[in-house]
């Protein structure tokens, strides 16, 4: 792609502060501003050198930039969006990072002048981790970027945003916002949501006895409980399916083992194995 | 622990692999024995210095033992328990591996003559891998080994049993062979089935999307079936109960997304958070 002149980042936390710290470290921008909520992150993000610029100004940070990328929790990455277009009067691209899409797409189609081009985008890469802290310029090598764009989206906008996250590393693929938000509730949202439930279920005694194989299964856990709230409120009815489906399955697999079904049992264990066995070399 | 003349190891997978490789390197016995079902996985034993001696001849094995530790799948383990009081006249003490225990010690309180003196033994130290090619000498160092003694149990056989499992390493914990059984339940069993539903209720096109976070989460699943079959079998009850809780949570969160329930929400997302980041340091 063309280099870019000035790459703004909205959200200055892990995926924000990694996506600075890979910009700059493969020169995809002549410069990377950052955007915090508060100044203290603006400060440790210059000093991580994860942003050439850091504010807390968000009308001073996008007024001079081609590409806006807005890291932050799903639910105000609209809002923000809005922030931008009220900012500026220039022709402009924004793409983003939250884990849930169709209501963000949704909006950006309700609140954005044409002149700004927003191109949904979840970079799948991030960790139970959060904060700048956490922040590493190979968290995109190799991942996967989902982008979802709509028959409403310019194809020279698709272009570049595709550009800009394989400019970071990343590999892209391209799915509707609906279609995104199904697939992430079952391979992403359900999955956190039966971890918390494993362990909420767990008593103190139990966890002391766990395992690696309990630390493995639960690990998403650990994950910001704000922004999973946010991703259950934004993507609700797609994670009320995936929930349902994972409950078939569950229910499905207790009821072999109470009525002895043998041949149940073991084809639920088998199948889930061979099919699991596909993911190997992705950890 | 007084060192030992002579362990025979009976099954020469991950575990029996893995606790030849420690034995040995440790001097913990004089000699270490193993006993194979094949004799292919035999030679193999000898080649990657597993044991001192490998065979298939289960009685020629066990005669010249102090000790002899089963490490095969759950249903196998009073049979073969049998087997080396019917290949044996001395006195000596037998430990397993095993991850169910109720079935298991009832069963040799009912089949063992009084001169030999069982323990019930659960090193919490597999993986998802299985096999000798998987074995390693320091697969117990520093984790936990559940000892599940009753109170016919000889408390010189228990104290023996603590030794030779610290002396390759562990940590051990004692608790009755039920309640080991309750825990395993809800932090081993329920995990592995929660996981295998996770994996079962995924399209083969949602599994290509799938990340780290449903890697991490799935991972047991990996494990072997037949292995997984044989413990829903014999810890049915404690497994049905585990599920059953495991399953009243999930239909709890779903429910407070469905009916938009904030405070429910969060309140289960950040429990179970905090209850996780107990185990953090253990992986």
């Amino acid at each position: 792609m063309t280099r870019l002149r000035q790459v703004t980042i909205i959200g200055l936390g892990l995926i924000g502060g990694s996506l600075g710290l890979a910009l700059r470290r493969r020169h995809v921008a002549r410069r990377v501003v950052g955007v915090a909520r508060r100044s203290a992150t603006a400060a440790q993000a210059r000093r991580f050198g994860a942003v050439d610029r850091a504010t807390v100004d968000l009308a001073a940070a996008v007024a001079d930039a081609d590409l806006v990328v807005i890291t932050t929790p799903p639910s105000t990455v609209v809002p923000l969006a809005e922030a931008v277009a009220r900012a500026t009067t220039h022709e402009l691209i924004v793409t983003d990072a939250a884990s849930t899409k169709a209501a963000i797409v949704q909006g950006w189609q309700r609140v954005l002048p044409s002149r700004i081009r927003a191109v949904g985008g979840h970079p799948l890469a991030g960790s139970e981790q959060s904060g700048l802290g956490a922040a590493e310029a190979a968290l995109f090598d190799g991942a996967l970027c989902v982008l979802t764009p709509t028959r409403q989206t310019s194809p020279e906008a698709v272009r570049r945003v595709q550009g800009f996250w394989r400019a970071v590393g990343m590999r892209t693929v391209t799915m509707s916002p609906a279609r995104h938000d199904a697939v992430m509730a079952m391979i992403s949202h359900a999955p956190h949501l039966v971890a918390a439930s494993l362990v909420a279920a767990t008593t103190p005694a139990e966890l002391a006895v766990a395992a690696t194989g309990f630390a493995d299964t639960t690990r998403v856990a650990l994950g910001d409980p704000a922004l999973w709230e946010d991703i259950c409120w934004t993507n609700r009815s797609a994670v009320l399916d995936a929930l349902a489906r994972v409950e078939r399955v569950l229910i499905h697999l207790r009821q072999a083992i109470a009525y002895r079904d043998r041949e149940e049992l073991v084809k639920i264990l088998v199948d889930s194995q061979r099919k699991r066995r596909r993911l190997t070399g992705r950890g």
